[in-house]
């Protein structure tokens, strides 16, 4: 049994999180020493200038008021025209930044197409080895990122703009699914109630009438308790328990499954791959890989 | 060196699909000994109400009417509440249903995570055992769906309507990346320009000013004949040569990762997973099945 490690401090735990993502040598054993504290991940995903980062500061705000530990993880698509700018955009607004108890880490999304940084669920998991109170995430919605986020998040809370309105009618049967809450941010604007009544509407079809539907006003702070209140219950509802068991068992999948794939030569594939005619058989040419 | 097997007849192309979908005795035999052709594998994608399905058969009625032989799959997102509906609404929109020439094949997704069909790729794979001249993918971008066609198809067409407007800017990170062609439909409408121009916009800034953005107005096969000619020419580009090997390599690692994985025993976790206590260290447990 190898020794249970916790990290104490906001340096070490920085310096373990770089170890884990650069796959030093020993991450590994690393991985598996750390002491995993029992902590809510909450994940807010919506559209860019839903006023994701408005409402997450606000909420932090009134937590680190009261004492606690939080952690965010900031993670951004890696589209390379908005990286730079939605990073510099968000670390501006967190006004929390130089707070003691607050720890805050950027990810930058892997690949061309879209989906998590490949570390991210690594990062979390170190993460929770240092006592938190809670673990934020905080990612911009583009194509699989936020349903991936529902994934790593024990409570998923999609935040949305009045103006979304129909036509967010795109994403909704996947939000459908995997919020936990939905916010309605700026809704001192026309037509929240209206977004609010479809989204209600969505949610009975689907037989999730138990997902509140929350309205806020980030820049003046109103309805940030209530959200925080929300969060909490739904914590302990018995279907996110339930869902949490399967987002678990999704996690270890993927962790063997990565592993299972660690000493795959993909430049030895790739090579062999750029010398096979238009026309070849992909699950011959796999065979010899397996 | 085992017998190179094309598929000449659609009851046979129809059987060998239900096979591997089935997973049934022999179906990984039956997927290496098929000799695919080079044909263009199109996806089409966007949000629900684009006039995906209107576009796709009017441009499917000109490939027919030029005695091309046509494959189509019909990606439909699990969500109960709209899986039927969704499905008849298309094939009931498909005017060519009956054509000799045309083979349609509808999948539902799986997971309740969104995700595209486990089977989509080794099923595309299957039709390309038959002499089709164009394969087409049609789904309804909900989440990672888009991003996911991204990873099967060649070319990418992605349908909007003048009225997503600004609102598509949550999808539009994802979407600049995945679009080798951007179709505004119901160009008839109001703000078709504004869209168009705000999408060349985003290309611009994203280096991708050759990405083309289209006008249809597919109910009266305005525009049609002109995205189809688009189509081959963007199947020809360098660009697209290059995005295809990448994609070839991403679609060979997921069936060697999927192989690697073919054997473990998921229940067995699970039923370990639920005995484990609230802060287990997730990577000291998944050793034991590694």
């Amino acid at each position: 049994m190898p020794n249970k490690k916790s990290i104490t401090d906001f340096k070490t735990l920085a310096r373990t999180i770089s170890l884990v993502e650069n796959e030093a040598d020993g991450f590994e054993l690393i991985l598996e020493q750390l002491q995993p504290n029992n902590i809510p991940v909450i994940g807010f995903t919506g559209p860019p200038g839903a006023g994701k980062s408005t409402l997450l500061n606000a909420v932090i705000g009134i937590l680190l008021g009261e004492g606690k530990k939080i952690g965010l993880v900031l993670i951004d698509p890696s589209s390379p025209f908005n990286l730079g700018a939605l990073l510099g955009d968000r670390l501006r607004m967190s006004a929390h930044f130089t707070n003691e108890n607050l720890f805050i880490r950027s990810l930058a999304t892997r690949g061309s197409l879209g989906g998590l940084s490949d570390k991210i669920m690594e990062v979390i998991e170190v993460m929770r080895a240092f006592a938190f109170d809670y673990i934020f995430i905080e990612t911009v919605g583009v194509g699989q990122s936020e349903v991936e986020i529902a994934g790593l998040a024990d409570t998923t809370v999609v935040v949305l703009v009045p103006e979304a309105g129909d036509s967010v009618q795109a994403m909704k049967a996947g939000l459908m699914e995997i919020a936990d809450v939905f916010v309605i941010n700026k809704a001192d604007r026309a037509d929240a109630e209206a977004l609010a009544n479809s989204l209600l509407h969505q949610l009975q079809i689907n037989g999730r009438e138990n997902i509140p539907v929350l309205k806020t006003v980030a820049v003046e702070s109103k309805g940030v308790k209530e959200l925080l209140d929300k969060i909490s219950s739904t914590e302990k509802t018995e279907e996110n328990a339930k869902r949490r068991k399967i987002l678990l068992a999704e996690k270890a999948l993927r962790v063997i499954s990565k592993n299972r794939m660690k000493n795959f030569d993909v430049e030895k594939m790739k090579a062999e791959l750029n010398e096979q005619k238009d026309n070849f058989n992909l699950y011959r040419f796999v065979k010899k890989f397996l």
